[in-house]
């Protein structure tokens, strides 16, 4: 990219690995960098210094699953939350679009995976025993899986662990998406939103 | 952004000192973070060691002013590069982006800045008397600097500094970008552009 000899200078160490992010190509990584270099006291070496404690401190929240550098997270920490109410998705990427939508205020339950025969990957893999222990002390458990093969037949094998436990469980919405334009969704949405029409 | 309480996660901290990264927004630096997050062994914790280094060592080359972690930078320690020729830039991304373009092989002066009465930059604060020093066995020096009235400023004291040093000076042309349309120009670049033109 550069030009450059194979030099042993840092500087562009660090900025391939930068450009490995997503979202930071070669040239947004070098930018960054460069932003970086300017300000090494005041931004660089404290980014560094908590990138470097959240590499070595991040774990998996003891109650719910997500990741934290605290012993349980801050949202399973927050009394604010609703404690009866827990949503469960698939990893922690679909636990931040949840929070990032502002709507949710009840708690999680982070499966860090679907089940799959294929992967081997089986319920305990994916915490369902931990969730049915949680069970008890719930009012409702609002599943927010993929529609997809593997989470469909995972949202299907909680539903079958679930049972029996006296707590109500509920599926997110499918239809069309805000802003969505019908000639451009696919026929399954079209289907599901056919079905799951409103009276109004 | 995320809704949630005054919590004291460092991966929130971490996102959001990510999120002040030029190209990077709220949104892709928690991307960014998730992706740090899966691959906290192999990504996270090196690009955090890397760049506490940097942080640490970082520090103008000695030669040419550039920032680099070794003595000198990989440029001014390149036997491949000509000696004998050096380009005027004012800082590290203009540096950068000759380096990126891939057609120069000569070396570089970097000033740090540019002459500025009001903000009283003088010629020492940009290196010139450093300039000067290496100026003996250099065969020609080209001035690449912006087309502001300091940028001019300072390449007309650059001038007066070298002059009687027995040094070919030249500066980078003036001219319609590639890809740029007439209509969108300037009327200093096509000025420019018409004065400079070349017999076909």
């Amino acid at each position: 990219l550069t030009g450059r000899g194979q030099g042993q200078d840092r500087i562009e160490t660090l900025i391939a690995l930068m450009a490995r992010l997503p979202g930071l190509g070669p040239r947004s990584a070098r930018r960054a960098v460069l932003h970086l270099l300017r300000k090494r006291a005041l931004v660089m070496a404290p980014l560094a210094q908590v990138m470097a404690q959240v590499a070595a401190e991040a774990r998996d929240c003891t109650v719910c699953g997500t990741i934290t550098t605290g012993e349980i997270c801050d949202i399973c920490a927050d009394p604010r939350r609703d404690a009866g109410l827990v949503c469960v998705v698939q990893d922690v990427g679909d636990l931040w679009a949840m929070e990032r939508a502002g709507v949710y205020r009840g708690r999680y339950h982070v499966l860090g995976g679907l089940l799959s025969a294929l992967d081997a990957v089986g319920p305990e893999d994916i915490g369902v025993p931990r969730l049915v222990a949680r069970a008890a002390g719930l009012r409702e458990v609002i599943l927010a899986l993929p529609a997809t093969v593997e989470g469909q037949t995972t949202a299907h094998v909680l539903q079958e662990a679930l049972a029996g436990q006296g707590v109500t469980l509920s599926a997110l919405a499918q239809g069309v998406p805000m802003g969505g334009e019908l000639d451009y969704l696919d026929d399954g949405t079209i289907g599901a939103a056919l079905s799951a029409r409103r009276i109004l």
